[in-house]
């Protein structure tokens, strides 16, 4: 039996196919529907997860499961996906699960995306060898997770919220409203009204000439990316900025929780890889309360897929095939 | 079958003797000798052991075993505790366990203090109701510890150092060497050297009359209490830095973790009390992501006996008393 895994970002829907060993046996990239709204987006993800099917050779009945990460507040009990900003015209709450279900006829398990990432990293990527660990996903956003235990801990429903975390009291304004969040320095979005500000007081930079000429109209990781490489002086300075802060955060997430590891991800961890990810250990030893013994730091392994494979990864244990009421037997353990 | 609990610090030694419902039946408290060594310490701690028991009106016989909280770094496997800088000729590593075992003729359990005093606040104190909680203990230092499924959480073994997230990055100078720690701002040792630092710059304090006129040679926390009540404009000052710091250590915490309850406890927490614990919340509420849904904030419930009390529940589940294999009930459970 296979698991289907739908990673449901503002941009693109990634899906991908497990099977029961947890490799990628199919998978199927599409743009998210921008002029449909939350329907044409629901349409999308079914299209999406059939063209995967077929990519894998294999019958809609063959699939155990659908697991979905989202963006936003999932209420798992009800199947709903709410304040997903990111995703378009996704006002008030929306309900995901029935439709999903009517369309695919096979179980779905909802989850927030960056979780579903960190587990995925956790069970199948660069945290597999370690039982505790901090996820830490740069993207749009500053994302997080906490992994004790093999497990992820949700707290109240709301933990790991790195991103959140202080990193200076008082600090530059976050998107969340807040002020010196880790978001606040090490999160595109926050990271772009920064450069527009020193452009508008006359500093210079690469950074918007490259954004047009790849034709986006965000700094993606790549417009980063690209602008390092080229030793664009503003984007090497905010790049800075981003590391230190992520470092200091994860110093003091480490001293709270002594955990492993600490895995690095997101769009701007993988697409900056190593050297950032060097950077942030620099910045996060001066804090250690035990340097001689630092957690690992490392970049996510699953790339763009992480988030789709832990999405199927939500599938195991949970759900079993209509008609069959047999233990789904986890492949990992 | 009793249980003693010792709580071993660098000025006092406090016995609690607990009854199988937790209750507690004996107590002693006496100075901790300061000039015959680790070998005068441990006898000291026989005696007081024995005059708990004394006071509980119970035989030697009646005693399950005897949980110790030290200072320190405690080796449970190899029963020793070193780097206590607090106790007096503490060096190097002590062996403790088999020398309290000869004497007393029980197990001996051994853990950190602080780990001890909020493992007691969970079970049978201000956390009691909550299965997940962060302790906050701020007294000559600012110690901590992280409750989660109702069990410490001990990451590789060092986890719980609040005191060593980082509050300012670059910020004041901590005990511990490094900069910007929540201890340099919110423990007792690092505060009474700004406040000589200010008095050495001219500026004016009761703190250190109302140290002499207590008899003191430190700034103990009745001393900072004193002058907090007399309106002492610099201990205000400083009191308020600290809350204000522990407000943010907290507010990272609960983003990243989403515990049910903050415990405020220590010498300056258990004194200052509800006042600062208020402050605390205030400074932490608008760091928190989920600010209407915000953490208890509490007051740490056991005082004094907290140390005492936690390290006799080391006792429970893990020991059976000498000549008796049957298994120990957890009265708790």
């Amino acid at each position: 039996m296979l698991r289907a895994g739908v990673d449901l970002g503002g941009t693109k829907i990634q899906v991908a196919i497990l099977d029961p060993d947890g490799n990628v046996v199919g998978q199927c990239r599409i743009p998210t529907p921008q002029d449909a709204g939350p329907p044409g987006v629901l349409t999308a993800i079914v299209t999406a997860v059939r063209s995967a099917m077929l990519d894998a050779q294999a019958e809609t009945s063959d699939l155990m499961g659908v697991g979905l990460g989202a963006p936003g507040q999932i209420d798992h009990a009800a199947g709903t996906v709410s304040h997903a900003g990111n995703l378009p015209d996704w006002l008030g709450t929306v309900a995901v699960t029935s439709v999903l279900r009517d369309a695919l006829g096979v179980p779905i398990e909802l989850a927030n995306d960056v979780q579903v990432g960190i587990m995925a990293e956790s069970k199948l990527g660069a945290g597999r060898p370690y039982s505790s660990l901090l996820g830490i996903f740069c993207g749009t956003g500053v994302g997080g997770g906490v992994v004790l235990n093999d497990t992820l801990w949700l707290g109240r429903g709301a933990a790991g919220e790195i991103g959140h975390m202080v990193v200076v009291p008082n600090g530059e304004k976050c998107p969340c409203g807040r002020r010196g969040c880790l978001e606040a320095y090490a999160g595109r979005s926050a990271m772009e009204i920064e450069a527009r500000r020193r452009v508008k007081h006359g500093h210079k930079t690469d950074l918007f000439h490259i954004m047009q000429h790849k034709g986006r109209d965000r700094l993606a990781s790549g417009v980063w990316a690209k602008a390092l490489a080229q030793q664009d002086k503003m984007a090497k300075q905010l790049i800075h900025r981003a590391e230190w802060a992520v470092g200091i955060a994860a110093a003091s997430a480490v001293n709270l929780l002594d955990v492993e590891a600490v895995i690095i991800g997101g769009g701007l961890g993988c697409r900056l890889g190593p050297p950032f990810v060097d950077r942030i250990r620099e910045s996060m030893m001066p804090h250690l309360i035990l340097p001689e013994r630092p957690p690992q730091v490392l970049v996510a392994a699953l790339g763009d897929l992480g988030g789709a494979t832990g999405a199927a990864l939500l599938v195991e244990h949970t759900v079993s095939p209509p008609g069959d009421l047999a233990t789904v037997t986890d492949p990992d353990e």
